[in-house]
């Protein structure tokens, strides 16, 4: 930050500026790695199970990040998937706090699947102050800074104003649980949805780019059980300046630690979603 | 086609390059005109349902396509999408044919969802001769020519070797019918998979580009049941010039008229596929 003149002025509108340069600055440095990988030969180093596998790479880029921010942000606190998977307890204080995920899309990511993104958001206070999203392969970068709007590669975002549920296009991820009894009630939902004639719906295999689909107006709704704080962080900023809507599946308000959340253009899309959902109960981020 | 010297030798080898050269930039050219449709705004001219469909730009396409086929190659004959949905037979002469399909993921164009592409098919003595498909938003042309190999932005595709459905990433789309036993039948196959512990099932609303991440490795496996001939003939040899499998869910040869396929990257992963899915029975292309 430099003091006095033009930059004081543009850091009064946005006292964060220097963290979200930061983070942009890191995500496409963090991006290039992932890239350079999805290239190279599949090496899985470890796996906790058929369906979460945490690759050299995942750890290569939550490290870079984390270490490049402590250095420059030494008071900030940090929530990470990785970190978390290694006992880091996973809890938001009103201290500067960033929430990332280095790899999403870690299964796509090991099969090369070309839908993976790297996703840094931040919190002040537990408000969200800003989300950088960067979809590796196709190079787009997505950010939204609270009172500021969202952008994809300098393009402003506009969420989709769709209020019919049979002319929605609906995003979900299955989740990691793969038990029958969660089976059956992620497939009771998804037949929930189409019985009401979701017009289609969507499973892309990372839950960050889904709901930027949304922010880009390119999808009308985004529901997901099981899913972290660090896949909901960065998109939610950038789906509310976008315009559209984050909450509770139950209808309530988003809590970023509850495992759940349904996303959409407009308030009445993503109550009817709400509505439709049988609840499956993943546990909440903070308990672990 | 140019007569003698090294043009004669290639031609040699491959009768039908000019057919595939026409066919390579017409896919690019109808690329050009739906990437510009998908930036302006949505305008849907006629629907059969909501779940089917049409666009102005489906139409245009179609036609820019034909038109210009058969202005160059007259005794030609044609399966298309459009046409075939207005009423024009669907068989499958000896005559050298074109199958094309002017938009996958009609569903995915309309909401500008992107994940859309043309496909250029062509067969003659029923026997499938090469594949053009262009992925429009991501500018990436896949094509495979009977006996020299697939290739993606001029890079040799080679598909996935796994056998072991554990570590399988699969691809499925939902199909147009959408009655309640039809879904309970799709969600059914589903569910098979996923207890089988297939690693991950996605959805990513065009049967053509699934198909080609097939090709490229990116996946291991893929099945539909609700698919067209235009959907499936390019895609078809693209995966086996990449060394891929295409065939009937019942494991035995494909139908390309059957309205049903099953694909990996071994033998072994699509018959282990095969044998997991339900029939859902969607009629034939050639009688319908």
């Amino acid at each position: 930050m430099k003091p006095g003149g033009e930059d004081e002025a543009a850091l009064a509108g946005s006292p964060w500026e220097e963290c979200f340069e930061a983070a942009v600055q890191l995500a496409l440095q963090a991006g290039q790695i992932i890239r350079k990988a999805l290239t190279e030969e599949k090496r899985v180093s470890t796996k906790t199970s058929a369906v979460d596998l945490v690759t050299e790479t995942d750890h290569l880029v939550e490290n870079l990040i984390i270490s490049e921010l402590r250095k420059r942000f030494p008071s900030h606190r940090f929530i990470a998937e990785e970190a978390t998977a290694s006992g880091a307890k996973c809890v938001l204080t009103p201290s500067p706090t960033w929430i990332i995920d280095p790899i999403d899309g870690t299964c796509n990511f090991v099969h090369r699947f070309p839908t993976v993104a790297v996703s840094i958001g931040f919190a002040v206070h537990q408000e969200l102050e800003f989300g950088v999203i960067y979809h590796c392969t196709e190079e787009r970068l997505y950010t939204g800074q609270r009172g500021q709007g969202a952008f994809c590669n300098g393009q402003r975002l506009q969420v989709s104003r769709e209020t019919d549920l049979s002319k929605a296009l609906v995003l979900t991820e299955i989740g990691p649980k793969r038990d029958p009894a969660t089976l059956r009630l992620f497939l009771s939902n998804m037949e929930r949805l189409l019985h009401a004639k979701a017009h289609g719906v969507r499973v892309i295999g990372s839950s960050t780019l889904a709901l930027c689909h949304l922010a880009s107006g390119a999808a009308d709704a985004y529901y997901q059980f099981g899913l972290h704080c660090w896949d909901l962080a960065a998109a939610t900023v950038i789906i509310r300046e976008a315009g559209g809507i984050v909450m509770d599946t139950s209808g309530g308000p988003l809590d970023l630690m509850s495992c759940r959340v349904v996303a959409a253009g407009t308030r009445e899309m993503a109550m009817l979603i709400a509505q439709a959902l049988q609840t499956i109960d993943y546990g909440r981020d903070d308990e672990n």
